[in-house]
């Protein structure tokens, strides 16, 4: 059972889909990613940041799920980060309505003692500065530093961003974030460019479509499943890094040829996320759900011709 | 060795890429899928026309690949039909330039005596009328009538379109054009109502990022290998179903197992056909190259997780 730390945001989301609209609700990277990554048997602590005004049920919820949060700072006076977005009609595009960093603005993200030596690290969005800080307290080499981001830090703080894609072993990022970084419209030549700058593994995540892992000059493809409705993305491709990590934390292996499993888990927990609005369908997950999807994810990509 | 009929254009095509420009080349969807099919062990022949301009020796080159042209009408006095288009910057869009149906417009394909028994019917992308005939001409029923079209028809013959897919077994179709035909967004709903229509399997080809194949509530997901440089899209989706009858009509089995394998060699082989400009890579692909790429589609989608 490896030790695995996550950091990002735990934050309040409000969400407006075709299907509806929220209020303010649970959502923030680490909270999706932290509720995929419980369903495995690993040690998982969050650092993150919220206000006063963050419900201590929330909190709860997450050390039911066995998850640490002695990371979490608690600002009295602050208050939450707080997101709020549209979907388009083709679930594939949003705006951004409101965006308040709230105590997030100064957030310094302190590991606890008793993760400092974690075997995996996962650094979720956040500003490439405060991901490089966590990095940075470890007392030994993580054995798998993996890197979420987004077009957002691409454009604003590049050099710190680059910096710390040079420190991390996996990155994962989705279609177009990587043709920005790179300059690149195919997604091989991307891959390579962004191994160059570091990460010996690059997952491009590619929404409905799927994602690939590409290693050298191995690739693997992962699709999503096939859905009837999405009925809310918020939190899919922070689910996937969860469920990626999780597992690659629960069985210790950190092997390509394990990596191509962790991300058909990864792509089985986000297909459960995207049913219901934010953190919903995740908080309520069964591990028999979760092994009847994965039998349909078997169906849907094995196939038996006989190669001599 | 099953007999395989296909009826389609053999054309001539002049296409633009972003990599370069080529004049009038041999092109026509029954030439795409008819190459791709002779890589199978099949008695497999080609329903067409053509006008006097055509070379003979691309005649030859169907010829040497034991494609059976004896159905290809030759109308000295007309030309054969012309297809022009360029391709945008992301290969994903293009322009038709010129269509000239020229011998097209009064085309009435007669199935050869010795092929009106054919197990398997290919109809490739052609008026629904025209497609129809051929059904029509069928001494028996064939074990399986596949069905390629395109919105072209849907808004120019949709009465016309609907009756013919009534009566096929699979359909091969882009994802715009299903959502197109079915009014329904999400795949998985569109393909239902397709199934409504007649087809007990639905293939929706989604170019680069791979194609599905729906069989009541199954469904597997073949995704395109991951290239470096689509050099030239024009004909990949007529290889793709090209390979899919071909292995059916070598294997005699219509299974949705089997037609899982179908998918496969109808990806890999449409892998090969954008690498160069029209056919030119299908007409010298060996064996052994397809050989080696089955074992990349092979190590891009197969995993190992163990579920009890």
């Amino acid at each position: 059972m490896s030790k695995l730390v996550i950091v990002g945001t735990v934050a309040f989301d409000a969400i407006e889909t075709p299907f509806g609209k929220t209020d303010k609700i649970l959502g923030g990277a680490a909270t999706f990613i932290g509720l995929a990554a419980s369903q495995f048997n690993t040690d998982t602590a969050i650092v993150s940041i919220v206000g006063g005004d963050f419900p201590q049920k929330y909190l709860d919820l997450l050390s039911k799920k066995s998850i640490d949060i002695s990371g979490v700072e608690l600002v009295k006076e602050g208050k939450t980060f707080f997101w709020s977005g549209k979907y388009h009609n083709d679930m594939n595009s949003r705006d951004t309505l409101i965006t308040e960093l709230n105590v997030l603005a100064d957030f310094k993200p302190i590991v606890p003692n008793a993760y400092r030596d974690a075997e995996i690290v996962m650094l979720g969005n956040l500003h490439p500065l405060t991901q490089l800080s966590v990095l940075n307290q470890m007392s030994k080499t993580p054995k798998l530093v993996v890197l979420d981001t987004m077009n957002f830090w691409m454009n604003s703080a590049l050099e710190d961003l680059k910096n710390v894609i040079s420190r991390v072993n996996v990155i994962t990022i989705n279609d177009e974030e990587a043709r920005q970084l790179t300059g690149e419209f195919s997604l091989v030549a991307a891959a390579r460019k962004i191994h160059g700058m570091g990460p010996k593994y690059v997952v491009i995540k590619k929404g409905e479509h799927g994602a690939l892992l590409f290693h050298d000059e191995n690739v693997f493809y992962a699709p999503a499943l096939p859905l009837e409705e999405v009925f809310d993305p918020t939190g899919a491709g922070d689910t996937f890094a969860g469920g990626f990590v999780g597992y690659i934390a629960s069985t210790g292996d950190t092997s390509f040829e394990n990596m191509k499993n962790a991300v058909i888990y990864g792509s089985t927990l986000a297909s459960f996320c995207v049913e219901k609005f934010g953190t919903e369908r995740m908080q309520n997950l069964t591990k028999s759900e979760i092994h009847k999807r994965l039998v349909q994810f078997k169906q849907l990509t094995q196939f038996e011709i006989e190669l001599s």
